[in-house]
């Protein structure tokens, strides 16, 4: 059992040890955070299911207050733990590394942190080997890990040279008060760092793209112009895109709508949070135009690089040498199913 | 075991299967809708937790294509039950109850009804003994339930002469495409029906107010200004409000910063939908002033009617005699603990 | 001067009116509305510079009501003009065609008319001389007018082989409470109606696209991937929109952050409204990738068809027959002056 | 002729220098900012009506590359005038301070500066006798100034002990990108500034309230519940409110739905940006309850604070002693023409 512990309990973080207290094969040590946030809260509420250790020393007294038990403090989880996911906000990352370099422990970091942080640039599907053994991995941001999911899975089946992509970027997720935008849209120079971290974990992928902020909360949208190296159809690539687990294929007309019809599917599902774990593409959504496929995707922000990362432990700790092995336990015990209709 | 049918299975209807399936006094014979929507689909992916009848008969062949097994069609589930809880759209209900009616059933509405579908206009707090043994309720809308929670709870304790309220109407619910407001408020003719219908429950309470929609999902927002009929302290309120199972009291200074961060709660307590039973109010927003208790309350409006309609089946079916014996039963089943900091 | 009347004063009528109103070879005979709505109430408190006909004879009293002089009904306004700019909503303008054809009269229509109600589907810069003496003409919608001024300025100089656009479209008018969306996205299969009516306009040139609808009021935004028929540098794509009167390129380091900035642009600028007949075009946004031309347009909607209507008067009443001898005087009357940074 | 500069040319120093400069018994010296912002730009591409003087000297080239010519630094404009209006952002003004005492120069600093920056918390019409021939004067906040034209209405005419009040706040002025909400409501403690602030302004009304932070931009909108001395009509209330010149009663039912009806409104009037110095109150929403006078108005929180503003320089230079005279010249020259249907 892989020891796991999980630095961060905030929109990524309670995810992570969500999915982790999943994997049949690992252990969750415990969360650690500096203040009784709401998730904290929440975590009490629930009965403690993971134990908690507290970052900040100087907000024992607040905790406390809460009747939150306290397991110990940041370093005594790490030295607990074979690996750790750290989830704190940007630039936090870089001085847990320290401590995570002090013990001698692997880390993953996500994708607010610097790339220089970590070893490899890490995707579960499109790089996986990179990663084997790896002290240090990052993972992709929200929106890249998903469009990757797809172009890497168009990639390995026909070929695709290069990408352009307009990403329609929620603001703000779902309790945010420390950002947002009212009514308006914000426009980022091209290209988009999405494109740019695309290409640094396929190389062999040329890519470009405009970015969109948009006054909403439930996912951010993409429309993907790729071109293949072969001519396909857009049966073929409704069908690449069935077959991946972590991609599902839906209908305007059956009632996806938008993305608040899939954030409300997701709760309707019964799912913790809502949550889902794959990205879903419209099937009216395809077609193949001139020498390019295109196609949009839904991320949903909150959830989408849990998968990812749990490969990521998987790829650090050498559990699975192999990719598709790797993943398909991942997938399993996150309870993904690939359907279809 | 009461036999409990759910006739509509939109936003409100799933809830309320949900919420009698955890009952353990009632039994849930199975939900009815005319089309294969979002949340039927997610039933189905849920592995059909209940019966499906299908509403519509013209639709059998939509449904099949999803696999979707049927178990009869309204009227066949109607035979089967004591009392079905009708959660369809405005007016289709008046629609129904004539079949109610043919099968000598008792059927609780919804607030979209008209008030004269129904034999009384109920709230499981406020009224309940007059529900006892009707066989046509309607319950009082999502704001109006929330609202009256709260007056009445200072109403049994000190007395209250007349409520003037300000509500913050959210506009849609979250997946709502069907309606929306884009940077707009928009005013309605004072009083506001909620105003009214609390009156028609608590006609010994004067009532008027002012609502205003808002471009926003989660929650309605009140302010109350209420009259009490003696005086009281702020902290007395307080107390009050606590010791109401169904009203939560936070504090903003501990994050509870608004509608979105209560909605966030909800979904990383990790309820089903992220619903909630409760209406919040915030400690900092209650105060006294002039001869008036004022305070603020959030209304989840997805989940808040849940509660008060099982309730109503309670009464309607004389389940419990005893009003505070009967709410606690709901309270308890559906696991509403009565938690405060 | 050409005898011009505006049926249907909402949102596009009044600018149409005020467009009109400015060029001094057409003299504005009048406007026509069925009711006192908001404009008319504003077009009374600005002392009635345009004559009011009233297009339904029941509500003649409500009009008086508010002291609002009324010169005729809507036959008589069409029996005085030579032309009629119909900007009534959707389907109305099919009626209406009727009262046109009865009185011999050339009219021109926006685009939410089926295309088929017009001789041609106009556009004053792409094809000016097909709508030349034509009887009926429709305008292309918001977004295809303003898509087409930068895919035609492109055409002209290097020729376009095909476009692939996303369309984040606003959803609603500032003062729209008839539609809207809540912090949801919705998106429409592709292609969107404005890859295809690019194509009935621009017939030599091939478009696809996706529109996403979002909760945003203060215009639409539309990157485009443009396929030249020669290679071209990013600079020479900027010095073609720069030299085009309709077409402003701004950057984003200057302020112009997104579709707000330029909405409050056009206020701080004094325009009536504060309306702009410009698309602009963020010079950070263009840029060439593989064998595409890829930039960013915003399109103010509620003004941006008014050049391109008025274009369609000088083509249908023949007033120049030359296109740019057209559009320039058009232009010049609209104080359009084609500054750029 | 009172010599007048304006410090801070954004949403506020913008409408304040057009208001300054449409007073015939004032002179606009001209307007200081830091840099080529965008309404520096607009003020260019209008022909530079105003004089602009350099706040910040290192940007100097900044504005030259946009040929931006400059009169001076913010000393040389200090100089030059009698009175500064102050609408830098909150905090500079106190540093600007230092600069007009250096000069002996009076000033009025906006709301969002502390309120000991002043000699005087100044309303126009609430006190302006205090004001008169002070050398610092800062303005209510557009809240509050809205606010209050109404409280003291009610109060000069029948006396009012106190207020209740619930303010749904905008959240941003169109075009802000440095702060907004996406789909959450955000609560205050209670009570609110603007029930502290009218305390200070009308030291013998007594006010609380709350204040719910709302996603839309297009002003502000409250809930008020008066207590007056004596008991009143609603007749007797809309009377008042007609009376008023900076108080606007519109109808519901003639289309004025709410906040985005009447932006709409400003800018089909033909206004400058579109702007209103009314208050709007909607004639269904005044009611009289129990004992208490209830009503709501909109605030055009970009506008509002202009006529009070101007009413400040005749205090303050003692242009006017009278109330009633300084007040009745702002409003000739403002255009404010007390319209009601």
């Amino acid at each position: 059992m892989v020891k796991v512990g999980v630095v961060g309990y905030g929109t990524i973080g309670q995810r992570l040890a969500d999915g982790v207290a999943l994997q049949k094969d690992m252990e969750l040590i415990g969360i650690a955070d500096v203040a009784p946030t709401l998730p904290v809260l929440a975590l009490k509420e629930k009965g403690m299911p993971y134990n908690f250790y507290l970052a900040l020393s100087e907000n024992k007294e607040k905790l406390e207050k809460f009747g939150i038990p306290i397991s110990g403090n940041l370093e005594d989880l790490i030295k607990k733990c074979d690996i750790i996911l750290d989830a704190t906000n940007a630039g936090i990352g870089a001085k847990n590394k320290k401590l995570y370099e002090k013990y001698g422990k692997k880390a993953i970091f996500q994708g607010g942190e610097k790339t220089e942080i970590a070893d490899v640039f890490f995707h579960g599907y499109a790089n996986f080997e990179k990663g084997l053994g790896k002290q240090f991995l990052k993972l992709t941001s929200c929106n890249t890990t998903g469009l990757i999911r797809t172009v890497d899975a168009l990639d390995r089946e026909i070929g695709i040279d290069n990408v352009i992509i307009t990403i329609v970027r929620r603001v703000a997720d779902p309790g945010d008060y420390h950002r947002g935008l009212t009514n308006a849209l914000k426009v980022d120079k091209v290209p988009n760092h999405q494109a740019v971290d695309l290409m640094l974990v396929m190389p062999h992928v040329k890519a470009t793209g405009t970015l969109v902020h948009t006054p909403v909360t439930h996912g951010h949208f993409i429309t993907v112009a790729a071109k293949p190296k072969k001519t396909v159809t857009k049966e073929a690539v409704v069908e690449i895109f069935k077959k991946h687990p972590r991609i599902r294929v839906v209908k305007i007309e059956d009632g996806f709508l938008g993305n608040a019809s899939i954030f409300k599917f997701g709760r309707d599902l019964g799912h913790p949070r809502g949550d889902l774990y794959e990205v879903f593409t419209w099937e009216e959504t395809i077609t193949v135009f001139d020498d390019r496929i295109i196609y949009s995707i839904h991320i949903p922000q909150e959830s989408v690089t849990i998968p990812e990362t749990i490969d990521g432990i998987r790829a650090a700790m050498k559990m699975q040498l192999d990719r598709l092995e790797a993943v398909s336990l991942t997938n399993k015990y996150l309870n993904i199913k690939n359907i279809n209709y």
